[in-house]
C-alpha cells in the first residue's frame, strides 16, 4: 500500500513520507533516543500500528525490554489509563518480536 | 444497529442522528465542500469508520480520486504522521469503492 | 496479559494498575456515579476496550439500560458524532451482556 | 456571545445549543450524576472553559468539594498527567467559587 | 517567531513549514475548499491559533459569513460541544475581521 | 497550587503526583532520554504548560538547543501542523530560559 500512496498525485503525502523516512536517523540525537520518542508519542496518541512499527525498530536497534517497558511506563503515566489497552497490545507485540 | 440506536430512549442520541443526517445537504456550501469537510475532520480525528462513510459519499457525489487524495493530503499534514495508518486504509477503501 | 504487565519491571505501570483497581470503589461518590464517569470518559476518548470494560461493570452493579443510554447520550453530545461508531459498538456490546 | 451564536444562520449550531441546554436535566439519571459526567468528560478532553462551566453547576446543585475532587481524580487517572495543568486550574476555580 | 523557527537547525521543521505554505494553493481543489478544510480540521482539533489563521484566509479569499458559519457548524457537530468555547472565540474573531 | 492539590482528600491525585515526581529519574533509561520523552509527548498532546515544564528540565540537565529542536521536530512531524502554535511558544520559552 505504501507504493500506492507514493504513486499518488498528492505531493504533500509524498513529501510527508519522505520526511518521515528521514526523521529517525542519527542527528543531534542518537537513533535510540529518536525511536523512543517515536514509540512514546505513538503510544500517547494511541495508534497501535505506529506503536508496532516503532517497537520493531526499537528491537532492531538493540533497545532492551527493560528500556522499552520503562519508556512505555512514562508514556502511560502521561497519557493515562486510556492508554492501557494499547499498552497491552504493545506488550504482546514485543513478545512476538522475540520469536521472529 | 442504527435502528436500534434510533429506538433508544435517549432523546439526545436521536436528535444528534437527525442533525447528522441533515448536516451534509446543500446549503450556503455545496455538497462537495461539505463532504470534504466531513472526510478531512474524520481523518484528523482518526476515525476509520467515519472516513469510510465519507469516502463512500465522496464517490457518490462525483469527487475525483485526485480531489479526494488532495483533501486527505491536507488533513495528513494538519494531523501529522500519526494519521498515516488511517490514510493507508482510506486509500485501500477508495480502491475497493471503484469495483463496486 | 495483565499478569505479564504486572510482572513487568516497570514500577510506574504496576502502580498505575494498582491505582486503577482502586479508583472505582465507593468513596465520597458511590460506585454507580464512578462507573458512569469511567464509561463516559472512555467514550469521549473513544476507547472501545475501555467502554466495554465499564459497560460490564455498569451491568454488574445494576445500572439500567435507560441510565446507561442516557449517560452515553451526554457523552456523545460532548464528544460529537465522531463518537458514534463507538456508541454503536457500545450498544451492541450492552445487548450481548444481556445474554450472558 | 451566546446570543450572537444563537442568532447565527447555522441551524446545526442552534440545535446543538438547544440539545446542550437540555442534556443535564434530570432524566433516568439525576442531575448530580449528569454534572459529574459533564465535568469529567470536559477534564479528560482538557477544555478549561467547559470544566469551569461544570464546576459552577456542580457547586450550584450541592456537590461537595470531596465529591468533586474524587471525580476529578478518576478523570486524571483516565486522562493521565497531561490533564494536571487543567486540574490545577480547576482546583483554583473551585476555590474562587467558594467566595462568590 | 516564524523567522526564528525557519532559522532553526531542524530540517524537519523547515520542511514542514514549506509544505504548509504550499498546501492551501489551488490544485485539484480550489482555494475555498482547501481553506474550509483547514478551518474545520483546526476547529475539531481545537486549536484557536490555527482557527484564527484560517478565518483570516477565509475572509481574504471571499468566503461569506454564512459559508464560514455553516462549515463551523458541521465541524462542531463532528467534534461535539467540547468545541463550543473555540467556536465562540471563532465567532468573535470573525467579527473583529470585519472591522479591519 | 501543588500544595493544595497534595492536601486534597483525593488519594488518586496524590498518588499520581508521587508517581510523576519519580517517573523521570534515571532507571533503565537515562534522564535525558526520559525528559525528551516527556517533552515530545507533551508536545504532540499539545499541552503548553507541560512542554514548558519539560523544556526547563531539558535545559537543567544539559540538553543542547540542537537536540531539543530536533526532538521537537520529530514530535511536530508525528503530531502535524496543528502542533505548530505550541512549537512556536516552545521556541520562545527556550529562548527565555537562556536569559535566566
Amino acid at each position: 500500500m505504501n507504493e500506492k500512496i507514493m504513486a499518488s498525485e498528492s505531493l504533500i503525502i509524498k513529501r510527508l513520507f519522505n520526511l518521515d523516512s528521514n526523521a529517525y536517523v542519527e542527528g543531534h540525537l542518537d537513533v535510540k533516543s529518536k525511536e523512543l520518542i517515536g514509540l512514546t508519542c505513538s503510544l500517547v496518541l494511541r495508534c497501535d500500528d505506529c506503536v508496532k512499527y516503532h517497537l520493531g525498530k526499537c528491537k532492531e536497534i538493540g533497545l532492551s525490554k527493560e528500556q522499552v517497558h520503562e519508556a512505555m511506563g512514562v508514556a502511560t503515566l502521561v497519557g493515562g489509563t486510556i492508554v492501557v489497552p494499547h499498552l497491552r497490545r504493545a506488550f504482546e507485540y514485543w513478545e512476538e518480536l522475540q520469536h521472529v
